[in-house]
């Protein structure tokens, strides 16, 4: 090697150095306790899938334009996974004679996509993923949006800061079908909305030859003379009103919300900040009682959302909810005077962490003014030299790093000493 | 989609149902909280690498033969991770002003090979990944070899069920140039060592071209002509005798240990499993004083160690260290009585949630006897019924489903049954 290597990670991806990975794990650890309060089971997979399972139901553009695809060395086609939910339905398909349902899943995968490089765009991330599998359209979808709303509530969120947008797709269909979409084009009109109209209305209709049709969304509005329409609307409007019931004060229909994937076959919500300089998507989700029964066998209904960790920080961090930062989780640092202490040292912190202190041994043969040092730039909270004299006097002299205060304490004294500080 | 779609996961990787996930959550759990007690902090990278990463100075065999390597949109060529160390080792060349060296730091990443199929090899499993870094040989390698005794203690086992084999590469190297090998000989003499003996010496050292050598391995037994060799075995005894001291009662000098990756430098060690039915290579690692130099700048010395998931679960069931299950943590089955005390359940399971209850609300129209089949189903102690008249009365119906003993109680007397009970 004369060259030496680069040290930059791969090309969109992070690395988490412990400061960085504490923060997810900070998030992880609230969304894992709140899930768990609803009754909710973590599963897992691996990121490698067979590349087919994408090609049935995710979007086209991400399928051709934005996986990692390539072909192993036995010739199958293997993706990195984009999503989680093709992986979901496939491993409750495997299984659907043994499982329980209905299942409360949730998983943390890291998800890719080849994105362009652009601002914010990373091509790995973490993504939350929810799913209550093996329900109808009804009180799992109502369920399922006020989980939603106390994962943001769990963070702090108060419901000012965000709105729950709610639609559903039967509307959407039956208001194309109303608009005189033919079948084929209001997949097209759908992705249409969910880019947000990046393009006119007028633009949209002429290129998929559909220039005559009524604007279904102003079908949606005023639906008197269609009656399937006006079914559709006034299931979403109930559902609405008895999210608010429930106390999901932020609740609102949203006839435009349509969400990416294909497979969406029924209530489908986006969330969204309220904050007018970050007024962008946080997540969302929707019903997909079509997906599990690509695997053989009689449909099984669900309904889920995912949550992406980049977009949820951006949020906390936007509106105050992260705390300022994480503390080391080391409780005492435990210097050593000498060298020839370190075999002493090693033995006392032996016995502390028989007693579950958290304790860090210094190995160098810095002089005990920058073990110091080093403790206060590793925030640890307390110090305590061991060395010769101390193992002659059974006792030691702690500090309290942020006061300066010290004091001399047996063994005894000096457990509960750690135990009180945090 | 006229054919269904598979449900089997990609060849040679696994999924995670939720017992699945939370059996190997079990172990985790347990490695986060004994490194915790020894300072030590945990990071995390993408599984995406660049290739060139591994081309340096990861074993041959594995990168030319065993790495999943590809090509992406934009002709990068990607690597997904074999093993975490070159990825520990760039991150902290990367960094090496800003962090506070020594780092203790850990990892638990899925690392990806394309082995052959066969039994009991996986093509992804997780591996736990323990280093200090930025202390030379010393105390570190001690405390390195004491922590992975502790993390074995951690789980129960006791010192006679495994051994941790200690060596040395310099020791080895100079055996082996005591022995007539010449430099480029003894990499492929310690690959053949690390083959565990399937050919014999004979074979090797023909195949070498060096039929004349003496075999390195009595010379390390009796080095008397060969001062050099000499001087490393006392070191190594001294390391073997030290940990004794320290409770490592089942540390041993092992000769023929050399671990597999072309990196290491110093110490090399690895764990065995006394069982004479289960007698393999557990874990192991050693020092790598010369990788972080490949990013360029100062060498920064290091030592460390990995843990495959599925060999350290392999041992803790042969001996018996795995609890029966991991029971629901789940603590109450709210039934409903009808479809229409579902809005009710939910209001009253969002009461318990904010005390910190962990409920499962059926949703289903099962009747109740059915819901509380459900509950057993799924590992829930406590099933309760929620409807109008508990809505009238104030008061519910609790049942320990392990005992089928009933109470009548109120909310607050609810909560503190559930607390009681686990």
């Amino acid at each position: 090697m004369d060259e030496p290597l680069a040290t930059e990670p791969y090309k969109g991806v992070r690395d988490f150095y412990p400061a960085d990975w504490a923060k997810l794990q900070w998030i992880f650890t609230r969304l894992r306790e709140t899930l768990a309060l609803w009754g909710y089971e973590e599963y897992n997979a691996s990121p490698l899938e067979r590349a087919e399972l994408y090609e049935a139901k995710t979007s086209e553009e991400i399928v051709n334009e934005q996986t990692y695809t390539f072909v192993d060395r036995g010739e199958r086609r293997v993706t990195l996974r984009p999503e989680m939910t093709p992986t979901l339905a496939r491993m409750v398909a495997a299984k659907r004679r043994e499982l329980a349902l209905p299942l409360r899943w949730f998983s943390l995968p890291n998800v890719f996509r080849y994105e362009r490089p652009q601002r914010g765009r990373l091509r790995e991330h973490y993504q939350l993923n929810v799913d209550l599998v093996g329900l109808p359209e009804g009180e799992a979808d109502l369920e399922t949006v006020q989980l939603a709303h106390a994962l943001m509530q769990a963070f702090g969120a108060d419901d000012a800061s965000f709105v729950i947008k709610i639609n559903s797709r039967p509307l959407l269909n039956a208001a194309c079908r109303a608009a005189g979409l033919e079948d084929d084009k209001i997949q097209d009109y759908l992705r249409f909305l969910d880019r947000n109209e990046k393009i006119s209305r007028e633009e949209f209709l002429t290129a998929t030859g559909t220039l005559s049709s009524q604007d279904p969304l102003s079908i949606i509005d005023t639906p008197d003379d269609h009656r399937d329409v006006a079914t559709e609307k006034a299931k979403v409007l109930e559902h609405v009103a008895r999210l608010k019931t429930a106390g999901v004060t932020n609740a609102v229909f949203a006839p435009h919300v349509t969400r990416g994937f294909d497979y969406y076959t029924g209530m489908v919500f986006e969330v969204f900040d309220t904050d007018p300089s970050n007024a962008r998507s946080l997540f969302g989700g929707g019903r997909f009682d079509g997906l599990v029964a690509l695997f053989g066998g009689e449909p099984v209904p669900a309904i889920g959302f995912g949550m992406g960790d980049v977009t949820l920080m951006d949020f906390l961090e936007a509106h105050g909810l992260v705390p300022d930062h994480v503390a080391s989780t080391t409780q005492l640092y435990l210097g050593t005077p000498a060298p020839e202490d370190i075999p002493a040292a090693e033995a006392f912190a032996a016995t502390l962490r028989k007693e579950g202190l958290r304790v860090f041994v210094n190995l160098t043969e810095r002089a005990l003014g920058d073990q110091i040092k080093d403790a206060l730039k590793r925030s640890i909270h307390l110090f305590a030299a061991y060395g010769k004299d101390e193992v002659a006097s059974g006792s030691l002299r702690v500090k309290v790093l942020a006061t300066s205060t010290e004091s001399t304490v047996t063994t005894a004294e000096l457990i509960r000493l750690v135990r009180a500080e945090r």
